[in-house]
């Protein structure tokens, strides 16, 4: 598949995956009586990535998210050559998602930007948790989520369900994580948010560029240990 | 496989959206101490379409919307001739799930039909939204639910997932805009329960017919230009 | 495979369906600050079905219902003789599972049986909805049921996945109809708890083999009727 | 595939495991107006199983659990030799597991260890449930996780799905059973958290190693029976 497409549907995605994911933080968690809370947010990041990697998977592998990408080259699974176009296509994805997210959420008479699903640690962590932590569940889970992408998408794995572990995989890490960091693991995620919360999120973002990429590069690694004959 | 079965099925997957989704809605939501909230009404509306594009797919291709299936249409995979056929076995579907569902919801000693599951912008939205907000919602929802199903139907994708990927796309939907609109991304699920809910709701249709089905055609054409070759 | 191993497979899986739906009622829906509610219980009723369908559903099939035995049988897929040693292992499986779930429920210091998951229409209907309600819910419930269970493993249909859409099916029809009648669709299911839930829940149990049997067999013709080449 | 990999891999799902598990029941479960509950810490200990046995289960069969190693050998599908290997690996997994979430949760100003996800019967029961409950329901719920383990994993059940049905099956034991015992089955995942949560605690692991055993190797006996000719 030639490059356009697949950096179209890495900016697809990722623009779907921060649209929902944070559209439904934003928009549902806490409605009154009904409101879906953190389980429902974290079923809806998780959602965002099963269905757009069934959708467009076969089109550019379905990362979404520059610590993926770059957990997959360390991995040995993609070209150093195609991490900046897969990552630039990624950040603009979710800025233009955080855009239209903004858009349709300050159309609320009582409206209130708020932290607008920008993550943070400190005291911009939802349960004030302190920087050590944050980094600590971030590098946790990104690894893990990388194991289990990589592994997923193995070639002795089962053809086709990948999606399902992955989509599934983040589900469960925002059901462990939100509390404290709103959840990374995808710093282009962190960064779309982040522009439309503004000042003090801004400055908390290298956090949620770093600790996923450690992450991501440690689960590389570690993956071919595992992996030898791959 | 004839018309009249692929019609037949269509007519009950949309009979099962309607009544599953805002049956759950209109039952189950707000029950006092249990109630499954927000999250449990997308659960319902996404297992709907899981289930019935798993029992009927293989007959009529589980659109079930009428949005769809000009999406489908516009992404060249369906014949123009059959939309009328497919439209109205969708929205008959729908209207006579709405009498059902009423007709079990007015057995109740409080009943009070209420907005009756149906969508609404303005006033009539759950948080009070603007039109503009609903009406971009709608278009982003119903352009990415297409991008799921084009995608995920498409040749090169994994055989059999596609109902899990469509059904958990429209759980994800509602996740996100129930608070909104109520949630339509489907004219004939619009259709029922309005005519049930009355005036006001009635009035404001032509939203929940335009939005979807403009989210769809950009679906469509978009989802050629990413898979070119199919 | 020999019929002992079908039927005991069959008391296995409703014992599960029984033990583990009801169970999470009983134990899990109301407990304080974390209960699971309406959609926890949703969720446990079909997860039952999906894992035992996963698991034994190619000894027995994975009926675990006598309903779905008919149903499958008036679909054409299910020999007469073989009803009722299904429905004997059935209806044993969930009484033993109501009777351990009692055991354990028990051993709770301020344990109350009230109604301990059973069935109701009426005055024991949760929503106190009237008796044609609880009927008319049953039917559509298990007719939509069957279509999906008879449509999902059918020969046209992708192989494999059918547990999946049965037990999704299952928390579906818990998600719209837990507060009409708790949910039967499934004599066996409602005849273990109403055993001990005593009195007035014995006398209402006829409603819940009638509801779901009939609902059944209108889906085994309607079920003919839309795939008739099979 | 050599022994250390396989190890590696149980060690890093058994981590994983309880790192997410009992992670979303300390840091999420009761999080103000947000928490996931019950239902979110079933989730979650269902999707830590259903993740990684998609990602590892081709190099070690993803167990994760002791009584599952036992109960997979009592089945007749694994080594005795490769058990104590096996089991070493949990152990270890679970205790460094619980030894960073015990890390990152004391990043939190106000963080009190409590129970600690730890599992406990009586007195420390969440529900105070008996010690005979308690027993009783654990045994029962792993009897049938490891029937479904090895159904969904037996030559005839469709390849490629049971890390679905397994870690769904692992989801609704703890929808049931986390009000009575905190949920086990998992002597691995009971003994990280205990040696955090301390003293009386680790004077009742013994029951969450003996009744999860007891009832995987009556699973091991049954499943052969229902299934002779394997």
């Amino acid at each position: 598949m030639a490059l356009p497409q697949r950096a179209g549907a890495e900016f697809l995605g990722t623009f779907w995956l921060t649209f929902g994911g944070c559209g439904s933080g934003v928009l549902a968690a806490q409605f009154p009586e009904l409101g879906i809370g953190f389980a429902g947010v974290a079923l809806a990041f998780g959602l965002t990535l099963l269905t757009m990697a069934f959708a467009v998977g076969h089109i550019s592998g379905a990362h979404f998210n520059p610590a993926v990408t770059i957990g997959v080259w360390a991995g040995g699974r993609f070209k150093a050559g195609d991490i900046l176009p897969y990552v630039v296509a990624q950040v603009a994805g979710a800025i233009v998602a955080a855009a239209v997210l903004y858009l349709i959420a300050s159309g609320k008479p009582d409206f209130a930007v708020g932290g607008f699903a920008a993550n943070g640690y400190g005291e911009l962590s939802l349960g004030k948790y302190s920087l050590l932590s944050c980094l600590l569940i971030e590098v946790v889970c990104t690894f893990f989520f990388l194991i289990i992408i990589l592994g997923s998408t193995s070639a002795r794995a089962s053809a086709g369900f990948a999606p399902i572990a992955m989509g599934f995989a983040l589900t469960l890490i925002h059901l462990i994580s939100l509390p404290v960091t709103k959840t990374s693991v995808n710093p282009a995620r962190s960064t779309g948010p982040a522009l439309f919360a503004g000042g003090a999120y801004i400055g908390q973002l290298w956090l949620f560029w770093l600790a996923p990429i450690v992450g991501a590069l440690l689960a590389g690694w570690v993956s071919k240990a595992l992996q030898p004959e791959e």
